[in-house]
């Protein structure tokens, strides 16, 4: 068969090459990049998949897609796994998956085949998007299946003209436009943290101490739109946050959640411009939207982040969170003011055409203007009544 | 009349020992203290208080039952409105009201005076608590009523025998045990916030940079129990650790939010021990529930953190979700380690007797041990299988 | 002033027409139709009216944006509060509220005028409908406002012509396209029902055993599109599907519930039509849809029905909620079943061409097709695993 | 091995008998009964043991725990899936489950042995249970991993003495406390239900008109507690009820969800009881629970009653649940009155010591109490605010 093989180059997906091919199959190397390689890195993936013999390769630029899709929902939602984790890594396998298969499509691959092991998540979200939106095309899991070790992968991949390090990298990274996850011996426990110099983006930025500086987020409908008064493209003023923010020391966390598989994982993470521009975004909510519509869409991000970070991102519930959420930022336009110091983040200010703040004649605790005391008074005798009724019963049977 | 006056002493409640006296009632001043007064503060109300000419004075200390009754589940179901505020005024004015009742009762009042505003959300967290625990006192509210302007206040104090500032102070300042609120011309707007020297706990805190420091906070189901290995009352827990939090520049926020009264309000606080103490709570959580509990006592605490918020703490429903908290937190026993650095502070590790990441022989990305690959497989191919059968009907009719 | 003024032809509404008149108000009065009133009862309105005096009368037929604006989407979200009630009334208000708005522009009018009291929910469903709508305009409640007795009310009327009764109707009667509401002394206590003569569309039908008939009702994206093979407009299946259902006594209900005040209120309830389409719908989600499209519409509708039932209809979330309502029913077309006896409704069968159920190649029960045995194993031995982990330390500690 | 074999005296359970023998193993076999045995069924059972060879046979008889352990937690949480499916079936496998643990672990079993097949939803709430509450036990499911054709299983059977009738019945049955399942070949479609000969407990119930009975069902605490005045235990109430509601022909359905498998499945089911029980002790709740407590019930029991009915009834979490559930129904105490015809069930009535409805002064929609014309007002201008304030914003821009 002809297999359209999703590549990064590491160890896994190149000892695939080999082992697919001793099968029997004729190889389509596949490269998706949502944003987080540099051209470097895809000039190296490229020569690797020759250096493996492979004849075709295939480089897909789906950072876009990745906005489109998937950030700008997952921003019009606050999604913060556990209350910190901005789904760096979660979010991108469905859509890798999906233009595997279109490339798979385009030149006639009858299979796909990846490298995911099967002590994570990623098997399940590759997976359940091609057998929802390619089902016809077979999939090839080696890795998974075989579960090689690494002394083996090593021989096979020499043997075919391709020597990687003995030793395993002491950090596994993964990088995205939405963050970077490391993961290393210290996270495979719960008890330590990652050394600074496994830090992959703002390695060293907490040592000293920056002065302050002040910045404004621009947003149009929830889309970043703006950074300090330029406007940018939403991929172009996350490029600029990410490094201003990681330049703080801003960003860092260890995610420490229940995977698919029912056990807990966890895994260091940087996400800078995640840290910055989705509790923007929500304080810019706080501002235009009413305590009705953010209630709402907390209760239906809830479920599409869970979804999303689960690989069910093909979910046809995950299409009608996505219309409410467009729906929803219809009004979330505007400038949030913050200011950065050296591993921190404040808010100083949020301002909005759209501004339920301004639009009022009272202001809390100083000016009634919407109302007067005998209706304060009023409301106050209404409010809480059920309560009040339930403990009379209290005392009578 | 006799009646119980709720008093902290400021302008507010002063003008309405006066104001009540030429109604012909009798005043008695409570002041509830839930663990927002110095000594010397509690020592400055009492005196306020002989100087009106009170003749009745009840101080009552209710800092451990704000934390049995309201902080603990604050604690347990990880409330932070809008992500961000820990609740430090909203929670404790229904019980005030519940202790200034009791007072009433015990010196046989018959009426309760408060010093709210119509313009704010204290009012019906008063109000509602006393319609419910004691619906046979009499509400007297002489501000919400009268709406006195601030010179008129001056001069029958004044008349009176008690000299307040001709000028408001910059700011209002609202202090307990679980932050404090600071309300300035700034927070009357949305695009300022409030300069340093307004900060009460946290001023300066940011301008030098501090060595890093690591330290170890401990829980017993769910309740603050130990700092750096020292085992204290949860109080001296949230003490100690507002302290350390506080010389770090921790815990800053400036909270917007819908209000009971429908506009938007904004308030600066200062809440360094929440700051530290919830998400530290929601690692522990996080490594000894599982995805199910997370996630119901997430929904459950949406709503009850609203209910304390907006006044409702008497509301009964809120009884039922204290018992699933306390039933949730049986396991979340335990011990947080983190790291402080000036303005920042990093979750280095979390360990628990309970903990579900020792309890897998598995280990997430790495190894299998609960399952094998073939089992990994067919779970994969029934998870997400119902999105995939959808998506077979998409292109049938 | 002019005043538009809401105009049932009832007591109260014909009492506001003097009142009005005697301070000084030019009024206009205005009449919307949601599909509840017959063609003599718009004429003998028009004429009551003209009777009072009124020289403008204007009639607005709002059934179709009933339904297009309201209707369909508590058909979408399958909303009956307490599991029972259609919100056969609540739902009216807003809109009508509207209309009377829009009505009065058009006339040059400064105000509103309508007839609710002080004691039930629709003054505020009108008065915040307004509000959002048409906040130039000044409302008048001279019912609700001065609380007039009934005798007070008939001499007034007396003596501008008019002679209502002077018993007041045993049944306040409220008809509508989605149902009919019936209050009367039984509804004022919880313990007894109305009796059999009060009922208005039903009335003698559980009396006698009608044979059992099968009937099939098709929907189109989650619209009602047909009835036993015959294609109409929503409106006139759901007036064929009242008339049929109540032949055979279905839809009777009483509704108790909290008002908008924190009262309890008790109210009898026809709903033919809904007590049909509702469950039919839902039957065909449950063949189209996920459980997981189910389960999130079903949040989003609680939330839903509760704004639309309590007079929160222009709440623009609930503008979000339809959003993902419409959304929601690309997949809802096909054909519900069912049979009807004398007070019962049973649903025979299902089809739709989104079938999930006909998409499988397994069949629940029977046989496999989407996997086999060993990944059925596989799939229980990860299913449930953080439940087993947490068992594993409950005995550890 | 010595393995506890789960055991009803089906073919498929039968069959397991002597394959497990054949593969070496010692068999004791156990039956659970949730209260759907007759004493005839009872005896057949053990006879069947026995006459298959097995010298050990252990009859449980778990109702009392069925019900203390789960039917009063569907019932407190109001539980019908998709509205309404009492899960009839699914609640009963995680007791059977750990009650046939129970007896392993007493006869010094090393195994459990089931019977499900890879088609359902039982081997995954069977095996999710034994796993949790008997982790050390092997689990031997013959029939899912050997998928045994009908004729194979005859035949052997036969071979050991025992011979099952060639044909398959047309329906297969499956009968508890809390109602019946019944599938047959209608139910593998979507199309038709089951002929009226296959109903169980209704049959032909519905050809007759009954003469209007009236009848009054007592709670305390959210448990079921008398029936017509006469105080009964919980299982008496639910046997007298599901004759009652039986001999009307109530409680008839045909539940079509989504498995935990992910395809669709279809069964019908008649839960007499149930259909009485619930919907009454929700009318109760009515009259007794605030709004907020309904709502934050609904909540919950959204989750709880996916959790029991896809066999994660030992999740934890479902323990919180619980406790909030037994909180939530202290004043879920009084009478509900209800009139029975053919096929129909009317709640004419409902009352108790605990009435919200009783406690206040107001009575809805006739006379205030609790408030003034003025307090209304007063409501009202605040009551909504937000979206006010929204809809101004809406001309800004």
């Amino acid at each position: 068969m002809k297999v359209a093989l999703a590549f990064s180059g590491g160890l896994d997906t190149s000892w695939c090459v080999p082992v697919l091919r001793e099968m029997g199959h004729e190889i389509v190397t596949v490269t998706v990049d949502v944003g987080g390689f540099t051209p470097a890195e895809i000039d190296e993936i490229r020569e690797r998949s020759a250096a493996l013999g492979v004849t075709e390769h295939v480089f897909v630029d789906a950072s876009e897609a990745f906005f489109d899709e998937m950030i700008r929902f997952l921003i019009a939602g606050n999604v913060l796994r556990g209350g910190t984790y901005p789904l760096c890594v979660g979010a991108e396998r469905s859509l890798q998956a999906r233009e595997v298969a279109k490339v798979a499509q385009a030149v006639g691959a009858e299979a796909i085949g990846h490298g995911c092991t099967a002590a994570g998540n990623d098997q399940f979200r590759f997976e359940t998007a091609l057998r929802t939106l390619a089902p016809d095309l077979v999939i090839l899991a080696p890795v998974r299946d075989q579960a090689p070790a690494r002394a083996a992968q090593l021989a096979l991949l020499s043997a075919n003209g391709i020597d990687f390090p003995a030793q395993k990298a002491a950090y596994s990274i993964n990088s995205g436009l939405w963050g970077v996850t490391i993961g290393g011996e210290e996270t495979t426990g719960t008890d330590r943290t990652i050394p600074e110099s496994a830090w992959q983006r703002t390695r060293g930025a907490l040592d000293t101490l920056k002065p302050a500086t002040q910045h404004i987020l621009g947003f149009e409908q929830g889309i970043p739109a703006s950074l300090d008064g330029v406007k940018m493209s939403p991929i172009e003023v996350i490029r600029a946050v990410d490094e201003l923010a990681a330049s703080y020391g801003l960003g860092r966390g260890i995610h420490l959640g229940e995977t698919i598989l029912g056990i807990k994982g966890r895994v260091a993470f940087e996400a800078p411009a995640a840290s910055v521009i989705i509790p923007a975004h929500r304080e810019l909510e706080k501002l235009t939207l009413t305590k009705r519509q953010i209630s709402m869409k907390d209760a239906v991000a809830a479920m599409y982040g869970e979804w999303v970070h689960e690989g069910l991102a093909t979910e046809p519930a995950a299409r009608h969170a996505e219309a409410l959420f467009i729906d929803s930022q219809k009004h979330v336009t505007g400038e949030v003011h913050f200011e950065l110091r050296t591993g921190s983040l404040f808010f100083t200010g949020v301002t909005s055409p759209y501004s339920l703040h301004a639009a009022s004649r009272a202001v809390y605790g100083e000016a009634v203007g919407e109302w007067t005391p005998d209706d304060a008074r009023g409301f106050g005798r209404l409010y809480g009544l059920s309560g009040i009724l339930h403990a009379r019963t209290e005392v009578k049977p």
